[in-house]
Protein backbone atom coordinates (compact mmCIF):
# COMPACT_ATOMS: atom_id res chain seq x y z
CA UNK A 1 0.00 0.00 0.00
CA UNK A 2 2.93 2.43 0.69
CA UNK A 3 3.14 5.61 -1.57
CA UNK A 4 -0.32 4.84 -3.02
CA UNK A 5 -3.08 5.59 -1.10
CA UNK A 6 -1.98 8.94 1.25
CA UNK A 7 -2.45 11.50 -0.89
CA UNK A 8 -4.38 12.95 2.12
CA UNK A 9 -3.96 11.28 5.53
CA UNK A 10 -7.19 12.84 6.93
CA UNK A 11 -9.22 10.61 4.43
CA UNK A 12 -8.37 7.67 6.39
CA UNK A 13 -9.46 6.24 9.84
CA UNK A 14 -6.37 6.39 12.02
CA UNK A 15 -5.04 3.97 13.32
CA UNK A 16 -7.09 1.09 11.63
CA UNK A 17 -6.31 -1.12 8.86
CA UNK A 18 -8.55 -3.83 7.01
CA UNK A 19 -7.01 -7.24 6.12
CA UNK A 20 -8.45 -9.58 4.47
CA UNK A 21 -8.07 -13.76 3.99
CA UNK A 22 -9.19 -14.40 0.26
CA UNK A 23 -9.86 -18.33 -0.10
CA UNK A 24 -10.39 -19.91 -3.17
CA UNK A 25 -10.85 -24.22 -3.97
CA UNK A 26 -8.85 -25.32 -6.86
CA UNK A 27 -6.74 -28.40 -7.58
CA UNK A 28 -8.14 -30.40 -4.17
CA UNK A 29 -6.15 -27.23 -2.37
CA UNK A 30 -7.45 -24.58 -0.46
CA UNK A 31 -5.30 -21.48 -1.19
CA UNK A 32 -5.05 -17.94 -0.12
CA UNK A 33 -4.59 -14.50 -1.77
CA UNK A 34 -1.15 -13.41 -1.09
CA UNK A 35 0.79 -10.27 -1.77
CA UNK A 36 4.33 -9.37 -1.58
CA UNK A 37 4.96 -5.96 -2.23
CA UNK A 38 7.87 -3.32 -2.76
CA UNK A 39 8.47 -2.81 0.98
CA UNK A 40 8.76 -6.11 2.26
CA UNK A 41 10.94 -9.59 0.79
CA UNK A 42 7.75 -11.93 2.72
CA UNK A 43 4.26 -12.24 1.99
CA UNK A 44 1.17 -10.86 3.91
CA UNK A 45 -2.47 -10.24 3.17
CA UNK A 46 -4.10 -8.07 0.90
CA UNK A 47 -4.98 -4.76 3.21
CA UNK A 48 -6.64 -1.93 3.33
CA UNK A 49 -7.61 1.24 5.08
CA UNK A 50 -11.24 1.98 6.00
CA UNK A 51 -11.98 5.67 4.33
CA UNK A 52 -14.24 8.52 6.91
CA UNK A 53 -17.11 8.57 4.69
CA UNK A 54 -17.25 4.81 3.76
CA UNK A 55 -18.88 1.81 6.40
CA UNK A 56 -16.92 -0.86 7.39
CA UNK A 57 -18.21 -3.16 5.62
CA UNK A 58 -18.30 -1.45 2.14
CA UNK A 59 -14.38 -0.73 2.81
CA UNK A 60 -13.58 -4.56 3.38
CA UNK A 61 -15.60 -5.04 -0.29
CA UNK A 62 -13.30 -2.49 -2.04
CA UNK A 63 -10.60 -4.43 -0.85
CA UNK A 64 -12.10 -7.72 -1.98
CA UNK A 65 -12.76 -5.84 -5.33
CA UNK A 66 -9.58 -4.43 -6.06
CA UNK A 67 -7.65 -7.63 -5.49
CA UNK A 68 -9.94 -10.15 -7.30
CA UNK A 69 -12.56 -7.95 -9.63
CA UNK A 70 -15.41 -10.04 -7.74
CA UNK A 71 -18.22 -8.35 -6.39
CA UNK A 72 -21.20 -9.26 -4.23
CA UNK A 73 -19.27 -12.17 -2.88
CA UNK A 74 -19.55 -14.29 0.62
CA UNK A 75 -17.45 -11.79 2.55
CA UNK A 76 -17.51 -12.03 6.81
CA UNK A 77 -15.95 -10.30 9.95
CA UNK A 78 -14.22 -12.76 11.70
CA UNK A 79 -11.74 -10.89 14.27
CA UNK A 80 -10.10 -7.34 15.36
CA UNK A 81 -6.55 -7.66 15.98
CA UNK A 82 -4.97 -5.19 18.08
CA UNK A 83 -1.89 -6.10 20.20
CA UNK A 84 0.23 -3.01 20.96
CA UNK A 85 3.46 -4.25 19.31
CA UNK A 86 1.72 -5.75 16.28
CA UNK A 87 3.20 -3.37 13.46
CA UNK A 88 6.12 -2.07 15.61
CA UNK A 89 9.08 -2.24 13.72
CA UNK A 90 7.60 -3.60 10.64
CA UNK A 91 8.87 -0.16 9.01
CA UNK A 92 11.67 1.65 8.83
CA UNK A 93 13.48 4.36 7.62
CA UNK A 94 15.57 2.32 4.94
CA UNK A 95 12.22 1.88 3.37
CA UNK A 96 10.98 5.08 3.59
CA UNK A 97 14.01 6.71 2.29
CA UNK A 98 14.45 4.27 -0.72
CA UNK A 99 10.84 4.91 -1.48
CA UNK A 100 10.99 8.58 -0.75
CA UNK A 101 8.07 8.70 1.23
CA UNK A 102 6.90 12.26 2.71
CA UNK A 103 6.91 12.61 6.85
CA UNK A 104 3.77 12.59 6.96
CA UNK A 105 3.13 9.00 4.99
CA UNK A 106 6.07 8.15 7.35
CA UNK A 107 4.29 8.87 10.62
CA UNK A 108 1.18 7.70 9.29
CA UNK A 109 2.63 3.90 8.67
CA UNK A 110 4.54 4.32 11.90
CA UNK A 111 0.97 4.51 14.21
CA UNK A 112 -0.02 1.69 16.08
CA UNK A 113 -2.67 -0.02 13.71
CA UNK A 114 -5.62 -2.27 14.80
CA UNK A 115 -6.72 -4.25 12.12
CA UNK A 116 -10.16 -5.63 11.14
CA UNK A 117 -10.18 -9.27 10.02
CA UNK A 118 -12.78 -10.52 7.06
CA UNK A 119 -12.69 -13.56 4.91
CA UNK A 120 -13.59 -14.19 1.97
CA UNK A 121 -14.72 -17.49 0.17
CA UNK A 122 -14.77 -16.78 -3.96
CA UNK A 123 -15.02 -18.99 -6.90
CA UNK A 124 -11.45 -19.52 -7.62
CA UNK A 125 -11.92 -19.62 -11.75
CA UNK A 126 -14.02 -16.63 -11.15
CA UNK A 127 -11.71 -14.21 -9.23
CA UNK A 128 -8.61 -12.71 -11.07
CA UNK A 129 -5.98 -12.04 -8.82
CA UNK A 130 -4.80 -8.02 -9.22
CA UNK A 131 -1.95 -5.91 -8.74
CA UNK A 132 -2.15 -1.93 -8.35
CA UNK A 133 1.50 -1.64 -9.30
CA UNK A 134 4.02 -3.24 -11.20
CA UNK A 135 6.34 -4.17 -8.20
CA UNK A 136 3.64 -5.89 -6.65
CA UNK A 137 3.00 -9.77 -6.65
CA UNK A 138 -0.08 -11.43 -6.00
CA UNK A 139 -1.03 -15.03 -5.32
CA UNK A 140 -3.25 -17.81 -4.23
CA UNK A 141 -0.96 -20.37 -2.50
CA UNK A 142 -1.77 -23.24 -0.69
CA UNK A 143 -2.96 -22.82 2.47
CA UNK A 144 -0.40 -25.82 3.54
CA UNK A 145 2.49 -24.47 1.78
CA UNK A 146 2.02 -20.76 3.05
CA UNK A 147 5.58 -19.02 3.60
CA UNK A 148 6.52 -16.28 6.37
CA UNK A 149 4.25 -13.65 6.90
CA UNK A 150 4.57 -10.02 7.35
CA UNK A 151 3.19 -8.60 11.06
CA UNK A 152 0.91 -11.07 12.57
CA UNK A 153 -0.60 -11.97 9.45
CA UNK A 154 -0.17 -15.89 10.06
CA UNK A 155 -1.93 -15.46 13.65
CA UNK A 156 -4.93 -13.67 11.60
CA UNK A 157 -4.76 -16.42 8.88
CA UNK A 158 -5.03 -19.38 11.15
CA UNK A 159 -7.80 -17.53 13.08
CA UNK A 160 -9.79 -17.06 9.68
CA UNK A 161 -9.38 -20.64 9.18
CA UNK A 162 -10.54 -22.07 12.58
CA UNK A 163 -13.24 -19.50 12.02
CA UNK A 164 -14.51 -21.24 8.52
CA UNK A 165 -13.78 -24.86 10.11
CA UNK A 166 -16.21 -23.81 12.59
CA UNK A 167 -19.00 -22.16 10.26
CA UNK A 168 -18.49 -25.69 8.37
CA UNK A 169 -20.09 -27.42 11.23
CA UNK A 170 -23.04 -24.69 11.50
CA UNK A 171 -23.86 -23.77 8.15
CA UNK A 172 -23.37 -24.84 4.22
CA UNK A 173 -20.21 -23.15 2.66
CA UNK A 174 -19.19 -24.96 -0.55
CA UNK A 175 -22.06 -22.83 -2.43
CA UNK A 176 -19.49 -20.20 -2.78
CA UNK A 177 -16.06 -21.95 -3.53
CA UNK A 178 -17.70 -24.30 -5.91
CA UNK A 179 -18.45 -24.34 -9.47
CA UNK A 180 -21.69 -24.25 -10.16
CA UNK A 181 -21.81 -28.13 -11.46
CA UNK A 182 -19.89 -30.51 -8.86
CA UNK A 183 -20.29 -34.26 -8.13
CA UNK A 184 -20.22 -35.38 -4.46
CA UNK A 185 -16.44 -36.78 -4.24
CA UNK A 186 -15.61 -32.73 -5.37
CA UNK A 187 -18.10 -31.72 -2.55
CA UNK A 188 -16.65 -34.18 -0.05
CA UNK A 189 -13.11 -33.12 -0.82
CA UNK A 190 -13.56 -29.61 -0.37
CA UNK A 191 -14.90 -30.73 3.33
CA UNK A 192 -11.74 -32.83 3.57
CA UNK A 193 -9.42 -29.95 2.35
CA UNK A 194 -10.60 -27.29 4.87
CA UNK A 195 -10.91 -30.00 8.09
CA UNK A 196 -7.82 -31.57 7.12
CA UNK A 197 -9.29 -34.96 8.14
CA UNK A 198 -10.29 -37.66 5.81
CA UNK A 199 -14.46 -37.88 5.95
CA UNK A 200 -16.34 -41.68 5.81
CA UNK A 201 -17.79 -41.55 1.69
CA UNK A 202 -20.77 -42.63 3.12
CA UNK A 203 -21.07 -40.88 6.27
CA UNK A 204 -20.88 -37.49 4.33
CA UNK A 205 -22.88 -38.83 1.53
CA UNK A 206 -26.05 -38.93 4.37
CA UNK A 207 -25.51 -36.07 6.19
CA UNK A 208 -25.07 -33.82 3.29
CA UNK A 209 -28.17 -35.38 1.78
CA UNK A 210 -30.26 -34.76 5.12
CA UNK A 211 -29.50 -31.40 4.24
CA UNK A 212 -31.87 -30.72 1.70
CA UNK A 213 -29.78 -28.55 -0.06
CA UNK A 214 -28.76 -30.47 -3.13
CA UNK A 215 -30.33 -30.89 -6.58
CA UNK A 216 -29.30 -33.74 -8.45
CA UNK A 217 -28.68 -33.28 -12.45
CA UNK A 218 -29.65 -35.05 -15.47
CA UNK A 219 -26.20 -35.00 -16.25
CA UNK A 220 -23.26 -36.56 -15.49
CA UNK A 221 -19.34 -35.75 -15.42
CA UNK A 222 -17.59 -35.65 -18.27
CA UNK A 223 -14.10 -36.79 -19.40
CA UNK A 224 -14.34 -39.38 -16.70
CA UNK A 225 -13.93 -42.73 -17.95
CA UNK A 226 -15.29 -45.30 -16.48
CA UNK A 227 -18.27 -44.77 -13.90
CA UNK A 228 -19.09 -40.65 -14.20
CA UNK A 229 -20.40 -39.38 -10.57
CA UNK A 230 -23.50 -37.25 -11.33
CA UNK A 231 -23.51 -33.70 -11.26
CA UNK A 232 -25.40 -31.73 -8.67
CA UNK A 233 -25.85 -28.00 -7.79
CA UNK A 234 -27.25 -26.36 -4.61
CA UNK A 235 -30.72 -25.30 -4.31
CA UNK A 236 -29.52 -21.64 -3.66
CA UNK A 237 -33.30 -20.80 -1.84
CA UNK A 238 -32.76 -24.04 0.07
CA UNK A 239 -29.56 -23.27 0.60
CA UNK A 240 -30.04 -19.87 2.15
CA UNK A 241 -32.44 -21.27 3.86
CA UNK A 242 -30.06 -23.45 5.79
CA UNK A 243 -27.79 -20.55 5.67
CA UNK A 244 -29.95 -18.24 7.97
CA UNK A 245 -31.22 -20.93 10.29
CA UNK A 246 -27.96 -22.32 10.95
CA UNK A 247 -27.43 -26.53 10.30
CA UNK A 248 -27.96 -27.61 13.64
CA UNK A 249 -31.07 -27.43 15.99
CA UNK A 250 -28.87 -28.31 18.72
CA UNK A 251 -30.25 -28.19 21.87
CA UNK B 1 -17.80 8.32 29.89
CA UNK B 2 -18.31 12.00 28.74
CA UNK B 3 -15.80 14.50 30.60
CA UNK B 4 -13.83 11.88 32.83
CA UNK B 5 -11.35 10.00 30.38
CA UNK B 6 -9.48 13.02 28.19
CA UNK B 7 -7.28 14.43 30.46
CA UNK B 8 -5.28 13.81 27.38
CA UNK B 9 -7.05 12.86 24.43
CA UNK B 10 -3.50 11.51 23.05
CA UNK B 11 -3.91 8.67 25.19
CA UNK B 12 -6.07 6.59 22.97
CA UNK B 13 -6.19 5.09 19.91
CA UNK B 14 -8.58 7.75 17.85
CA UNK B 15 -12.51 6.68 16.38
CA UNK B 16 -12.51 3.84 18.31
CA UNK B 17 -14.21 2.23 21.33
CA UNK B 18 -14.86 -0.99 22.94
CA UNK B 19 -18.41 -2.12 24.29
CA UNK B 20 -18.97 -5.03 25.93
CA UNK B 21 -21.99 -6.61 26.49
CA UNK B 22 -22.22 -8.29 30.48
CA UNK B 23 -24.60 -11.46 30.83
CA UNK B 24 -25.78 -12.30 33.65
CA UNK B 25 -28.56 -15.17 34.73
CA UNK B 26 -30.72 -14.67 38.05
CA UNK B 27 -34.16 -15.19 38.82
CA UNK B 28 -33.96 -17.30 35.39
CA UNK B 29 -33.44 -14.19 33.69
CA UNK B 30 -30.60 -14.10 31.26
CA UNK B 31 -29.67 -10.09 32.30
CA UNK B 32 -27.87 -7.71 30.88
CA UNK B 33 -25.76 -4.87 32.29
CA UNK B 34 -26.76 -1.51 31.49
CA UNK B 35 -25.62 1.71 31.86
CA UNK B 36 -27.71 5.43 32.31
CA UNK B 37 -25.49 8.37 31.66
CA UNK B 38 -25.26 12.40 32.69
CA UNK B 39 -25.23 13.18 28.96
CA UNK B 40 -28.27 10.73 27.55
CA UNK B 41 -31.72 9.52 28.75
CA UNK B 42 -31.08 6.62 27.46
CA UNK B 43 -29.25 3.24 28.15
CA UNK B 44 -26.66 1.83 26.55
CA UNK B 45 -23.89 -0.94 27.03
CA UNK B 46 -20.43 -0.28 29.43
CA UNK B 47 -18.06 1.11 27.17
CA UNK B 48 -14.60 2.37 27.06
CA UNK B 49 -12.08 3.37 25.02
CA UNK B 50 -8.58 1.97 23.82
CA UNK B 51 -5.14 3.37 25.67
CA UNK B 52 -2.52 3.27 23.18
CA UNK B 53 -0.34 1.63 25.08
CA UNK B 54 -2.78 -1.55 26.13
CA UNK B 55 -3.76 -4.85 23.90
CA UNK B 56 -7.41 -4.03 22.80
CA UNK B 57 -8.19 -7.28 24.71
CA UNK B 58 -6.51 -5.81 27.74
CA UNK B 59 -8.58 -2.55 27.66
CA UNK B 60 -11.63 -4.81 26.94
CA UNK B 61 -10.71 -6.49 30.11
CA UNK B 62 -10.45 -3.21 32.30
CA UNK B 63 -13.91 -1.92 30.84
CA UNK B 64 -15.49 -5.03 32.63
CA UNK B 65 -13.49 -5.20 35.64
CA UNK B 66 -14.35 -1.07 36.13
CA UNK B 67 -18.03 -2.02 35.51
CA UNK B 68 -18.20 -5.50 37.65
CA UNK B 69 -15.02 -5.44 39.85
CA UNK B 70 -14.40 -8.62 38.53
CA UNK B 71 -11.59 -9.79 37.07
CA UNK B 72 -10.22 -13.34 34.56
CA UNK B 73 -13.50 -13.68 33.21
CA UNK B 74 -15.02 -15.21 30.18
CA UNK B 75 -14.56 -12.42 27.16
CA UNK B 76 -14.94 -12.95 24.16
CA UNK B 77 -15.08 -10.56 20.76
CA UNK B 78 -17.67 -10.89 18.77
CA UNK B 79 -18.33 -8.18 16.04
CA UNK B 80 -16.86 -5.27 14.91
CA UNK B 81 -19.47 -1.89 14.01
CA UNK B 82 -18.28 0.27 11.81
CA UNK B 83 -21.05 2.12 9.87
CA UNK B 84 -20.34 5.41 9.19
CA UNK B 85 -23.48 7.61 10.88
CA UNK B 86 -23.32 5.26 14.46
CA UNK B 87 -22.10 7.62 16.10
CA UNK B 88 -22.95 10.59 14.11
CA UNK B 89 -25.81 13.41 16.03
CA UNK B 90 -25.41 11.87 19.32
CA UNK B 91 -23.48 14.60 21.08
CA UNK B 92 -25.05 17.87 20.58
CA UNK B 93 -23.66 21.47 22.01
CA UNK B 94 -26.22 21.50 24.27
CA UNK B 95 -24.97 18.79 25.94
CA UNK B 96 -21.07 19.89 25.86
CA UNK B 97 -21.84 23.51 27.10
CA UNK B 98 -24.10 21.94 29.89
CA UNK B 99 -20.57 19.43 31.43
CA UNK B 100 -18.90 22.73 29.90
CA UNK B 101 -16.75 20.62 27.88
CA UNK B 102 -13.58 22.12 26.41
CA UNK B 103 -12.89 22.13 22.88
CA UNK B 104 -10.60 19.56 22.43
CA UNK B 105 -12.85 17.05 24.03
CA UNK B 106 -16.02 17.84 22.02
CA UNK B 107 -14.03 17.32 19.02
CA UNK B 108 -12.95 13.88 20.27
CA UNK B 109 -16.32 12.94 21.11
CA UNK B 110 -17.57 14.24 17.60
CA UNK B 111 -15.16 11.57 15.85
CA UNK B 112 -16.67 9.13 13.72
CA UNK B 113 -16.11 6.31 16.61
CA UNK B 114 -16.00 2.30 15.28
CA UNK B 115 -16.67 0.11 18.03
CA UNK B 116 -15.23 -3.29 19.03
CA UNK B 117 -17.99 -5.68 20.75
CA UNK B 118 -16.79 -7.77 23.66
CA UNK B 119 -19.03 -9.86 25.79
CA UNK B 120 -18.84 -11.61 28.81
CA UNK B 121 -20.71 -14.30 30.84
CA UNK B 122 -20.69 -13.29 34.43
CA UNK B 123 -21.59 -14.94 37.95
CA UNK B 124 -24.67 -12.63 38.51
CA UNK B 125 -23.95 -12.81 42.10
CA UNK B 126 -20.60 -12.41 41.98
CA UNK B 127 -20.40 -9.45 39.88
CA UNK B 128 -20.68 -6.14 41.77
CA UNK B 129 -22.60 -3.67 39.41
CA UNK B 130 -20.09 -0.42 39.87
CA UNK B 131 -20.47 3.41 38.44
CA UNK B 132 -17.45 5.87 37.96
CA UNK B 133 -19.74 8.95 38.55
CA UNK B 134 -22.83 9.50 41.00
CA UNK B 135 -24.79 10.76 37.88
CA UNK B 136 -24.41 7.01 36.37
CA UNK B 137 -26.39 4.59 37.24
CA UNK B 138 -25.87 1.02 36.39
CA UNK B 139 -28.07 -2.01 36.35
CA UNK B 140 -29.11 -5.56 34.92
CA UNK B 141 -32.07 -5.64 33.06
CA UNK B 142 -34.10 -8.74 31.63
CA UNK B 143 -32.57 -8.63 28.26
CA UNK B 144 -36.44 -9.04 27.39
CA UNK B 145 -37.16 -6.20 28.41
CA UNK B 146 -34.45 -3.79 28.09
CA UNK B 147 -35.69 -0.50 26.50
CA UNK B 148 -34.63 1.91 24.03
CA UNK B 149 -30.63 2.11 23.68
CA UNK B 150 -28.32 4.75 22.38
CA UNK B 151 -26.70 4.63 19.16
CA UNK B 152 -26.35 0.79 17.31
CA UNK B 153 -26.22 -0.17 21.23
CA UNK B 154 -29.38 -2.77 20.51
CA UNK B 155 -27.70 -3.76 17.11
CA UNK B 156 -24.70 -5.08 19.02
CA UNK B 157 -26.57 -6.16 22.18
CA UNK B 158 -28.82 -8.72 19.33
CA UNK B 159 -25.51 -9.86 18.02
CA UNK B 160 -24.04 -10.46 21.04
CA UNK B 161 -26.93 -12.60 21.72
CA UNK B 162 -26.89 -14.24 18.33
CA UNK B 163 -23.28 -15.28 18.83
CA UNK B 164 -24.30 -16.90 22.46
CA UNK B 165 -27.15 -18.76 20.79
CA UNK B 166 -24.39 -19.87 18.09
CA UNK B 167 -21.79 -20.68 20.78
CA UNK B 168 -24.42 -22.87 22.80
CA UNK B 169 -24.03 -25.43 20.01
CA UNK B 170 -20.21 -25.02 19.92
CA UNK B 171 -19.36 -25.59 23.48
CA UNK B 172 -21.13 -25.39 26.79
CA UNK B 173 -21.41 -21.68 28.53
CA UNK B 174 -22.95 -22.84 32.07
CA UNK B 175 -19.76 -22.40 33.86
CA UNK B 176 -19.71 -19.01 33.83
CA UNK B 177 -23.37 -18.30 34.27
CA UNK B 178 -23.86 -20.41 37.14
CA UNK B 179 -23.16 -20.80 40.79
CA UNK B 180 -20.39 -23.53 41.72
CA UNK B 181 -23.02 -26.06 42.78
CA UNK B 182 -26.30 -26.46 40.72
CA UNK B 183 -29.17 -28.66 39.55
CA UNK B 184 -29.98 -30.49 36.08
CA UNK B 185 -33.07 -28.61 35.65
CA UNK B 186 -31.44 -25.15 36.76
CA UNK B 187 -28.93 -25.59 33.90
CA UNK B 188 -31.75 -26.42 31.46
CA UNK B 189 -33.82 -23.55 32.41
CA UNK B 190 -30.45 -21.59 31.51
CA UNK B 191 -30.16 -22.76 28.09
CA UNK B 192 -33.95 -22.52 27.49
CA UNK B 193 -33.63 -18.64 28.52
CA UNK B 194 -30.78 -18.16 26.13
CA UNK B 195 -32.51 -20.19 23.58
CA UNK B 196 -35.69 -18.22 24.72
CA UNK B 197 -37.53 -21.83 23.60
CA UNK B 198 -38.96 -24.91 25.87
CA UNK B 199 -36.12 -27.90 25.79
CA UNK B 200 -37.81 -31.55 25.84
CA UNK B 201 -36.83 -32.77 29.40
CA UNK B 202 -35.39 -35.94 28.46
CA UNK B 203 -33.40 -34.88 25.50
CA UNK B 204 -31.33 -32.43 27.49
CA UNK B 205 -30.86 -34.72 30.47
CA UNK B 206 -29.42 -36.92 27.80
CA UNK B 207 -27.54 -34.82 25.84
CA UNK B 208 -26.00 -33.06 28.32
CA UNK B 209 -25.08 -35.92 30.27
CA UNK B 210 -23.22 -37.41 27.04
CA UNK B 211 -20.83 -34.27 26.99
CA UNK B 212 -19.34 -35.53 30.11
CA UNK B 213 -18.55 -32.35 31.86
CA UNK B 214 -21.25 -32.93 34.89
CA UNK B 215 -19.95 -34.55 38.30
CA UNK B 216 -22.93 -35.59 39.87
CA UNK B 217 -22.65 -34.46 43.93
CA UNK B 218 -23.17 -36.22 46.84
CA UNK B 219 -25.49 -33.27 47.67
CA UNK B 220 -29.27 -32.43 47.06
CA UNK B 221 -30.52 -29.22 46.65
CA UNK B 222 -31.96 -28.02 50.16
CA UNK B 223 -35.00 -25.80 50.65
CA UNK B 224 -36.46 -27.88 48.10
CA UNK B 225 -40.25 -29.71 50.42
CA UNK B 226 -40.24 -32.27 47.88
CA UNK B 227 -38.02 -34.91 45.48
CA UNK B 228 -35.38 -32.37 46.65
CA UNK B 229 -32.88 -32.42 42.89
CA UNK B 230 -29.47 -33.40 42.54
CA UNK B 231 -26.43 -31.25 42.49
CA UNK B 232 -24.07 -31.13 40.06
CA UNK B 233 -21.16 -28.98 39.28
CA UNK B 234 -19.20 -29.34 36.77
CA UNK B 235 -15.39 -30.90 35.83
CA UNK B 236 -13.39 -28.14 35.38
CA UNK B 237 -10.75 -30.14 33.35
CA UNK B 238 -13.28 -31.83 31.19
CA UNK B 239 -15.08 -28.58 30.46
CA UNK B 240 -11.70 -27.16 29.50
CA UNK B 241 -11.07 -29.98 27.05
CA UNK B 242 -14.80 -29.61 25.39
CA UNK B 243 -14.63 -25.63 25.30
CA UNK B 244 -11.35 -26.20 23.44
CA UNK B 245 -12.39 -29.12 20.56
CA UNK B 246 -15.74 -28.22 20.26
CA UNK B 247 -18.88 -29.65 21.23
CA UNK B 248 -19.78 -31.60 17.74
CA UNK B 249 -17.35 -33.48 15.47
CA UNK B 250 -19.94 -32.49 13.01
CA UNK B 251 -18.20 -34.21 9.78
Amino acid sequence: MLNSVLKDSEKYQPGLSIDCVIFGFYDNQLKVLLIKTAYSDQWGLPGGFIPKDEDLDLAANSVLFKRTGLEGIFLRQFGTFGAVKRNKGHFNDGIFDALDTPLEERNWYLQRFITIGYYALVDFLEAVPQRKKDTEIVEWIDHKAVPDLILDHQNILDKALETLRMELNLMPVGYNLLPEKFTIPELQKLYETILDRKLDRRNFLRKITAIGILTKLDEKKSNVAHKAPNLYSFDKEKYEEVVKNGLHQGW
